[in-house]
């Protein structure tokens, strides 16, 4: 029996925990570390997947949540899978669709059993349960399978993220039970335990005897300060095994992705290159722009001069401006390609740096540029 | 001295007036007839300009109007014209913005002059006049200019037609005064006259005696019945010359396409397959379908089992009603590349049907499938 999923370390920064590896999936190997598009509902929102593909993305995340409620995973299932559906061969990981019913506040009830909760589409009663994610999550076909959990609030007491971790736990026990074809989906586990180091290393005890093929970090970037988020990185990466992937959930700017690749973490996703671009704002080499600032209005360049991506290539602020003042899709369009380029595009420089021993270098030669961040 | 744009008649259908000829122009060749995409603002809605164009599209539309009120045609012209602004290096034709004003109702007043009027987007003052039209349009640098003009609305007394006629005849003259550089730009006529024949034959001789590089009909399908349009388009087709490219303004529905070839017209432009495609309707060979409906959710075809464009070659009618119940862009990007496409093809094979004279029989097929018309 060989997992779907495994993880091959190929190089270890000589400075750092920063390392270089391959993920193997059934839909393709997955150069790490990596940031991964996010395409919530089935899309990467104004792309075509290919374009996704021809940038360098190797794997996309999508939303059980999202995709239980709407089309519901049966249809994606007799579609021939996510895959087949949303026309994207390459690999794809799913959430478990947790962070969105804990967010639903009002809307959801937890108890042992699972989270009952309203959609909120149409306000109809659900049920998600450990083994209900991995039913639907084994319907959707993802490569890796997210566990059920909680993503624990900040702030919260200690006994809180006490109760909530250890149930995370019995539900990676239940979800692992519940999933049964293990070469063709991988599982990953994710660490809870909120900001207490204590219950974070118990968390990671529990989750790595479960010998899962991967283990993500949870309850993070959830508002606390961003030193406190790192402190607890320092303390807990190492918890994790070394030949498995490891993953920081929900994390995706460029000081978050160069942090967290420092402290050995392999795999990130963030909805937010595609988010921003829908409101004007482009990721560049020299910072974040606002198009729609009238400095833009005649301002012939590329949205970044030092991009190659396909936006870059074609297009000027001034048309991308044009674009985004009269409402047309295609400033979303274009600057979603360029945002995601960016991140695909830098973490393919962290690689190489990894590999060559200079990621401190790398690192502090992007924020130069980059400013905002020492 | 060469006008920019040429006309050459390849072949007329034995049966019925329908030509099979090519477009010269700076920007290349177009075959014809043909349907142009609009890209009103300087984007065909939802699409990247190169998958317009790879779907055989050798020629779009964009909006004097729009451009001139936003960006500014001065920005366009320092971005190096609409071609390079827009990334589309085939040809384009502008209209004149006259359309546009002229819908204003209580926000203009027409002179001799001009038309003056306020933006639609912050209520500025503007004058828009044949030489102003002209100016605009030579900073677009679009390869075919429309003569500013008056599109009549309908219905309307034999006094305003005959007025608005003479005028907008008058405007031309200075249109043509205003036009120098006809090398690099061909300026196009515009006959008018309403419902009235003798008039619509006064504003064929006296526009064709101007003996411009290319003529359009004006004042048709604006809410007369379709039967009083063919006969008028019976009778004033043959008004225009021969060697010159004869262009229907505003329409294409496959019905009024094929209603407008059967009677010797080249070019066609609408902006309904990108506008019926935000609200999900779909144009197939067996018909218009929306996609909204529920019939469709377990629906793995395609959105037309006939078509071979890229929607219809990766997706599901269930995948993109998914998309747009979710509210998501793609669903507006898929369905537009598919109606685009099924324009551009049916003009394809209508081309290869009139080089074999048999449009007749072709028309007929087309109908049998597609149903809704004798
Ligand atoms: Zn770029
Ligand atoms: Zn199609």
């Amino acid at each position: 029996m060989t997992n779907a999923v495994t993880y091959e370390l190929l190089h270890r920064d000589k400075k750092t925990g920063a390392r270089r590896g391959v993920i193997h999936t059934p839909h393709g190997d997955i150069q790490t570390p990596v940031f991964m598009p996010v395409g919530t509902q089935g899309a990467v929102k104004a792309m075509r997947p290919e374009q996704v593909a021809d940038m360098g993305a190797e794997i996309i995340l999508a939303n059980t949540y999202h995709l239980y409620l709407r089309p519901g995973h049966e249809i994606v299932k007799e579609a021939g899978g996510l895959h087949k559906f949303m026309n994207w061969d390459r690999a794809i990981l799913t959430d478990s669709g947790g962070f969105q019913v804990f967010s639903l506040g009002q809307l959801r009830k937890i108890t042992e059993e699972g989270v009952s909760f309203q959609s909120h589409i149409d306000g109809s009663r659900h049920m998600l349960s450990p083994e209900k994610a991995v039913e639907i999550q084994n319907a959707l076909g993802s490569d890796i399978m997210m566990a059920f959990d909680e993503c624990a609030p900040y702030p919260a007491d200690r006994s809180y993220i006490k109760d909530s971790m250890e149930r995370t736990c019995r539900w990676l026990e239940r979800c692992k039970a519940a999933h049964k074809d293990v070469e063709r989906q991988s599982l990953f586990g994710i660490m809870q335990g909120g900001m207490y180091k204590d219950l974070r290393r118990e968390s990671a005890e529990r989750i790595v005897d479960m010998d899962l093929p991967g283990y993500s970090i949870g309850g993070l970037s959830v508002g606390e300060p961003k030193e406190l988020m790192l402190d607890i990185l320092d303390d807990c990466v190492d918890l994790l095994p070394e030949d498995k992937p490891r993953y920081l959930m929900g994390v995706g700017t460029p000081d978050y992705l160069f942090e967290g690749v420092e402290r050995g973490l392999d795999m990130f996703d963030c909805v937010e290159p595609t988010r921003i671009a829908r409101h004007g704002l482009a990721t560049t080499s020299h910072g974040r722009i606002n198009i729609k600032n009238a400095k833009f209005e005649r301002d012939f360049t590329p949205l970044d001069p030092e991009c190659d991506c396909y936006t870059c290539r074609n297009y000027s602020r001034a048309y991308i401006r044009h674009m985004m003042k009269s409402g047309e899709m295609m400033s979303a369009m274009l600057i979603s390609n360029h945002n995601l380029h960016f991140l695909i595009h830098m973490m393919a420089g962290i690689r190489e740096a990894i590999e060559e021993d200079r990621f401190t270098e790398f690192k502090k030669e992007f924020y130069e540029k980059y400013g905002g961040f020492k």
